[in-house]
C-alpha cells in the first residue's frame, strides 16, 4: 500500500473540513494516557532529558561545518546544551537545488502521502516535542503539548490538504475539440504545476512548530524543497519534526535534503543571507514587523508573513460581567500574553458597560478584571500552568517598563513560584489605565503580559480606534462584547474591513487567543499584521505555477 | 427573474469549463449574419462612424473637468476626434471610494448576474467595438472582431466564473461543535470575503478590451470598484464596455461609479498618480516591462502584470517542413507581430531539420519560411487582412532598425497596399539571421513584425538559450517542433520550469499566438513576462480577504 493510500481518507476528510469549516481534528489534543499510551508522557520526557547536553544527531544532513546551539530553558534558566549541525549557506542552497529536481517530479499523491506519514511519526513524539517546547518557549505543559503537537499537526495536515486540492484542481490532460464549421481543431493539452523553487521557512521563538509547519508543509506538498531556519532560541521542537520528515523521505528512497534544518546562533544569524539568495523563491516568516517588512520588500520572492498586531477588546454590553472579566483575565494570562492573538487594548466606555443586572462603571469592570486576574494568578493549581514562563529577557524588561506608562497602574506584575521549577522566569500581567488620546502608547504591540484599559467615549469611539489600529498597525484577533444586534453588525463590518476576525461575547472555556485549524483562518492577510493566512487558497497557490502545453491530436 | 438567475446556467457552464479545460465559448467568434443578424455589421460600422468627431457621451460620470482624446486610425492615419470626459484623480478616487461601500455589500450572485448581463449588452455591440478596435489598434477586421468581441467577452466571463467560484468556496456560516469530554464548545461562525478596495486597470494600445476585461471583471466580481485607465491611443473599444457596465448598474439602482473610465492624454498621463494613490489597492497592467516593474514595486498594492517577453520557436524534427514553414509564416504575420504571443526567435540547428523526407538544411528551411511569408503577403485576399496595420510610429521605426542588425537580411520589410484604405500604415515582416552568440540582440523583445533566424549547434543548445531567455527576460509563448518523444519531454520540462507554455508541432489552422479562454492560461506568472495569469485561482483570490467572525451558539 502506498503512503497516499494509507492516508487518503484522512486527507480527503481534511479537504472536506476545509470546505465545511465545521469541527475537525485529526490529532487528539488531550494528552491522556488512554489516547497516547500509558508510558507516552514518561517516555517523551525521558527522551527529552536524554537529549540535553548532546548533539542532535537525527538529521540526515551530512558533513556539518560545525555543531552549534544556544537554547536555554525559561523554567531552569540554564542552557540546554544541545547542538545542531551547521552548514554554510551555499551548501544548504546547493543541496536544496539538487533536491528540487527530485521532489518536483514526485506526484502530488506521493508527496501528500509522505507528508501525512511524517505527521504520524511526529504524533509518536508529541510528548518529547511538548517538553522541548516547554523548555525553549516557556509555555506551560498543556499548551506546549497542544500547540506544538496535535494543533500544529492539524495545521500541517490542513496545508497538505489545501495544497493537494489545488494541485489536483485542474486536469493533467484534456482533449480540446473546437468546431470550426467544416472541420474541428483538436488539441491534446496538458498542465503541469511547477513548484517555484527553494523555500525558506523562518521560525519564531514562541511557537516553534505551530507557526512553522504551515509554510513548511505547504511548500513541500506543492513540490518545493524547504530550508527551515529556526529561531536560535527554539530549535529542538522543529528539529524533531524535520528529522521525522527526513526519515520518511529516506525510506521512500528520496533525497532527505528535500527538507533541511538550518540552525544558526544569535551572534551569527544566517537569515538574511538565505533570504537574499537568488535561488530562494519562497519565504515564510513569523516574527517582528521590521524584519517581516524587509522580507516582503525583497524582489523576486513570494513571501508569506505573520508579523505583529495590536489586538483590541471592545466592551459595550454583556449578559454577565463576571463571566466576561473571567474570560478576559484568562486570555491575558495564557502563556503570559506571549501569543500573537492575545488581547492588549481594552476599550471600556466612560459611561460603563450595560449588563443584564444594570450598568456597571469603568472602575467596577476594571476591578472585576483585576480580581479575576488575581484569583487566577494566586490559584497554585492554575496560575503557574496557565501563565507558563517568559520566553526571553527582553519581554521581561518590557513588563517593567509598562509600569512606568503614564496612567493608573491597576495591577503590578509580580513573579510567582512555580511548584516544579524554582528558577522559573515568571511574570504576572501588568494592567495600566491609559488615556484614549495616548494613541502613541497603545498603537504599538507591547508583547507579553501587558494589558491596557482605555476609557473611551462610547462604542463608536472604541470601534473607530480599533479599526484604525488594525488598518495601520495590524490586528490578528479582536474581542467584542455586545448584546445589541445593530452594534454587533457595525463591529463585524468595520473590523472585517480592517481585516480583523472578531470573537463575539466569549465566556467560559473558549478564548479569543484560540484558533482552530480547518475552521479559523489564522491572520487574514488583510492588514499589516501579515500578508498570509493559515490556510486560505492563496497560501498554497502562490507556491507553484500552472504551465500548459498543447499539441495537435492528429499530427 | 434576477440577473443571476438569467445567467446562472452560463456561469455554471463556465465554471465547469474552467475545470475540464475542454473547449467552451459563450460568445460565437464568427461574425456571421446568421449568428449576429443581417444588419449587425452595417449597424455597428454606422454607429462607429457616427461617433467620429464627437464627444463620447454614454458614460454615467457627471461633471467632467474637460473633454479629451487623441486616438488616431492606423488605417486612415488621421485623428478620430472623439473626446472623453476627463476627471481629476481625486474625483475619480472619491467616487470609487464611495462606490466601494455600495458594491461590497452586493452579493456575489448579484454581482455575477450584473456582470454577465453587461457581457450580453457588450455582445450587441461587438461590430461597433470591432471597428473601434481596427481604427485604434490597427488590427485587421477579423482579429478586431474576435479579440475585442467574443474572445474578450469569454475572458471576462472566465473571470466572473473564477471569482464567483472562489467567493462561494467557503460557507457564509457554519456551526462549530467541538467535543470537550464532559461538554461541547459550540460556536456560530461566519465568513466574509472582504474586497481589497479601489482597483486600477491599465489598458494597452494593441488589445484594449481583451487585455483589460480580465482584471476589470475579476476585480468587479470580487466586490472592488474599478477605475479603467485606457491607453490614450485606444480608448473607444473599452469605453463602450465601461458604458454598458454602467448602464446595467444604473438599471439595478447601483452607483455607476462602481466602474469608471479615466482617460488621459500622452502629454499628461495620470497613471502614476492613480497607481500611487494610497486608496488604490489593486492594479492590473498590460504593457512594457519598465513600467510594469515600477508598478510591481509599489508598496501596499496587489499588482497583476502582463509585461513583455521574448518568444522562441525551437525546430528539431518535423513531418512536413512546408506545413511548418507556412504555419510559422502566418504566426509572424498575424497583426504584424504585434501580439504578445508572437514568435520572435527561431532556433534552427546548423545541421538542419529532420523531416519525413530526409534532412533539410538551415538555408533550405529559411528559404521555405521566406517563400511562405511572401506568398501570404502577396496574396491580396489574405495579406493585408492578416497583417493589419502598425499601431504606432515607434513600432514602425523599430522595423527599419531591425534591417540594420548585424546579420544576413533574409527578407526586408515593405509596405503593401490595402484594398480599402489607401493610407494604411503597413509593414511586412523583416527576417534577419543572427548569430547564436549575439544574445544581446535576441534577448530583447523586438515588438512588431521582426523575426530572427538563429543558427544553433543542436536542439540542446536551442533549449538552453530558450530556457535562459524565458527565465531572464520572460516568455509568453513558445513553439517547438520535434517528432522525438524524448526531445519533446526535455523541451516540455525545461520550458515548464521557465514558466513558458509550449505549442508543439502546430500546423494548419492553429497558431502559437492563439490562446483560448477557459482552457489556456494566458501568461503563467512564472517568468518575468508577467506576475499574473488569465485566469488562474491566484488572479481572483488576491482581490479579497477572507475574514471570519465567531460567537458562542449558546450565550
Amino acid at each position: 500500500m502506498s503512503l497516499f493510500n494509507k492516508h487518503e481518507q484522512t486527507i480527503r476528510k481534511a479537504i472536506e473540513a476545509l470546505h465545511t469549516r465545521t469541527f475537525f481534528a485529526a490529532f487528539p489534543e488531550h494528552p491522556s494516557p488512554a489516547v497516547y499510551g500509558e508510558t507516552a508522557d514518561a517516555d517523551g520526557q525521558a527522551r527529552f532529558k536524554a537529549q540535553l547536553g548532546k548533539k542532535f544527531e537525527e538529521l540526515l544532513q551530512e558533513n556539518p561545518a560545525s555543531w552549534i546551539g544556544e537554547e536555554e530553558s525559561p523554567y531552569l534558566q540554564e542552557k540546554l546544551d544541545i547542538t545542531y549541525p551547521s552548514f554554510p549557506v551555499e551548501t544548504l542552497i546547493d543541496r536544496a537545488r539538487k533536491a528540487y529536481h527530485v521532489w518536483r517530479k514526485v506526484s502530488p499523491e506521493q508527496r501528500a502521502g509522505i507528508l501525512a506519514e511524517s505527521l504520524d511519526r511526529m504524533k509518536s513524539r508529541f510528548f518529547e516535542i511538548a517538553y522541548a517546547t516547554m523548555h525553549t518557549t516557556g509555555q506551560g505543559f498543556m499548551m506546549a503539548f497542544q500547540a506544538s503537537g496535535p494543533h500544529a499537526a492539524d495545521r500541517a495536515l490542513e496545508a497538505i490538504a489545501a495544497g493537494y486540492e489545488e494541485l489536483t484542481r485542474f486536469p493533467q490532460k484534456a482533449f480540446w475539440d473546437k468546431p470550426m464549421g467544416k472541420f474541428n481543431i483538436q488539441l491534446n493539452k496538458e498542465w503541469r504545476a511547477v513548484p517555484k523553487g527553494v523555500s525558506l521557512v523562518i521560525g519564531c521563538s514562541t511557537f516553534p512548530t505551530w507557526n512553522t509547519v504551515p509554510g513548511l508543509y505547504a511548500s513541500l506538498v506543492t513540490g518545493n524543497p524547504v530550508i527551515v531556519k529556526p529561531h536560535p532560541g527554539a530549535v529542538l521542537p522543529i528539529a524533531i519534526v524535520v528529522a521525522e520528515i527526513q526519515k520518511v523521505l529516506k525510506e521512500q528512497n528520496l533525497d532527505p535534503h528535500i527538507c533541511q534544518l538550518a540552525p544558526d546562533t544569535s551572534d551569527k544569524l544566517i537569515t538574511k543571507e538565505l533570504a537574499e539568495h537568488p535561488d530562494v523563491k519562497l519565504i515564510d516568516f513569523t516574527g517582528n514587523s521590521v524584519f517581516g517588512n524587509y522580507l516582503e520588500s525583497l524582489p523576486g520572492k513570494t513571501t508569506f508573513t505573520e508579523k505583529t498586531g495590536v489586538n483590541c477588546v471592545l466592551l459595550h454590553s454583556v449578559q454577565d460581567a463576571d463571566k466576561v472579566a473571567a474570560n478576559l483575565a484568562f486570555s491575558v494570562s495564557l502563556y503570559s500574553g506571549q501569543m500573537c492573538t492575545a488581547p492588549q487594548n481594552f476599550f471600556i466606555p466612560e459611561k460603563g458597560i450595560q449588563t443584564a443586572q444594570g450598568e456597571i462603571s469603568f472602575e467596577e469592570f476594571a476591578q472585576k478584571f483585576i480580581d479575576n486576574l488575581n484569583s487566577l494568578i494566586d490559584n497554585p493549581k492554575a496560575g503557574p500552568f496557565v501563565l507558563g514562563t517568559i520566553q526571553n529577557k527582553r519581554t521581561y524588561d518590557r513588563i517593567a517598563e509598562a509600569e512606568k506608562l503614564p496612567g493608573k497602574v491597576w495591577l503590578k506584575s509580580r513573579t510567582i513560584a512555580h511548584p516544579q521549577f524554582s528558577k522559573a522566569r515568571t511574570a504576572t500581567p501588568v494592567v495600566v489605565e491609559v488615556n484614549a488620546d495616548k494613541t502613541d502608547i497603545f498603537s504599538k504591540e507591547l508583547f507579553g503580559p501587558i494589558a491596557l484599559l482605555i476609557k473611551v467615549k462610547d462604542i463608536e469611539h472604541a470601534l473607530h480606534l480599533a479599526g484604525e489600529l488594525a488598518r495601520k498597525h495590524g490586528a490578528i484577533s479582536c474581542g467584542a462584547y455586545t448584546t445589541d444586534k445593530g452594534v454587533r453588525e457595525k463591529i463585524a463590518d468595520e473590523m472585517a474591513l480592517a481585516g480583523a476576525p472578531v470573537s463575539f461575547n466569549l465566556v467560559g472555556g473558549i478564548y479569543m487567543n484560540q484558533n482552530a485549524g480547518f475552521s479559523d483562518f489564522h491572520v487574514t492577510g488583510g492588514n499589516p499584521a501579515g500578508n498570509a493566512s493559515f490556510t486560505n487558497p492563496e497560501f498554497v497557490v502562490k507556491r507553484f505555477t500552472w504551465v500548459g502545453h498543447r499539441e495537435p491530436a492528429v499530427a
